[in-house]
């Protein structure tokens, strides 16, 4: 079967993340990527988690203290700010952003493409060379077409020789539905 | 690592394509995916090879004998036609198109968008639930862009009840870099 979007998403990341990377979950939300990407670098690996609700925080904390991850670090602010939070870490393997806004929260608090491109910028100083960042873009809502113009805009310009550009998405589906942008370090 | 194009072709149709299957590489070209068929299928299974081009036919000639493979039945004429020889097929669960001209040969031979649809068209009859038709799109020679064009259209037309539509391609390269759409039967 072809891979459904998340499933995917998550594909592209175990295949390039290791056990006691550092990665980044740059919009924890409800919490199931940062689940995902705790397991995926194991008990020594270390897991940035950022969201900028307080809703979404204390649903990763509750989700954490329910399942005795202790390798993952909360942090309740933009992932624009990223780079404030990296200081001791050496090189990042691996990062999602899922955006648009909170499922069941409220849908006029969203991400917005400009600061999800200083975030990805951010993150390309620490990223090590076939390390990948994977953008699962939900764009149906108010302000969604807007951010996907911005960063496809961005991606399509980011060097061949630097970065490989994947985008993977179902074409014939109604409703505008999710897809992926997977940036990859080439050196 | 992000699977480049043939790689993740031939990926989309090992996770499908299972011992005994019947199968149809629809441009034989040289040999390459025919080869990757008859081995997918193993000794019991059925691999139907296309080409319009007598080149074409002798390389894959010669590869078969090369590597004594008995299961594969290769055919001078256009994909359009394949109806022509599915008698005694009862299903098929995958196909792969390599859209173009044949490398290294003639550029003025190329497929076309309307036979190309003409033969997808044909396949979907024998298409079993679950199988896969992969289109490999190499669009920048001259004719490449009706062709592509032709194809997005009718694929985005199919509906998401019956196939899932995927597209998979790298959007950062330079000079028309080839690209997936892999269709796949839902019920």
């Amino acid at each position: 079967m072809i891979k459904r979007i998340i499933d995917f998403s998550h594909q592209l990341l175990s295949d390039t993340v290791q056990k006691n990377d550092t990665v980044i979950d740059a919009t924890a939300g409800n919490g199931n990527d940062t689940f995902f990407l705790s397991k995926l670098v194991g008990e020594k690996g270390h897991v940035i988690a950022f969201d900028i609700q307080k809703q979404a925080i204390s649903t990763v904390h509750e989700m954490l203290k329910q399942h005795h991850i202790t390798n993952t670090q909360v942090i309740h602010d933009s992932h624009e700010n990223v780079s404030n939070y990296l200081d001791g870490v050496k090189q990042l393997s691996g990062a999602i952003f899922n955006l648009g806004y909170l499922p069941k929260g409220d849908k006029t608090i969203i991400t917005h493409g400009e600061s999800t491109v200083k975030a990805i910028q951010s993150m390309f100083d620490f990223l090590k060379v076939n390390g990948i960042i994977v953008l699962v873009i939900y764009h149906g809502h108010e302000g969604g077409k807007q951010e996907k113009e911005i960063l496809l805009q961005y991606v399509k310009n980011l060097s061949q020789k630097t970065y490989n550009v994947l985008q993977y998405g179902f074409i014939n589906q109604k409703n505008n539905p999710p897809f992926i942008i997977a940036i990859e370090k080439r050196c």
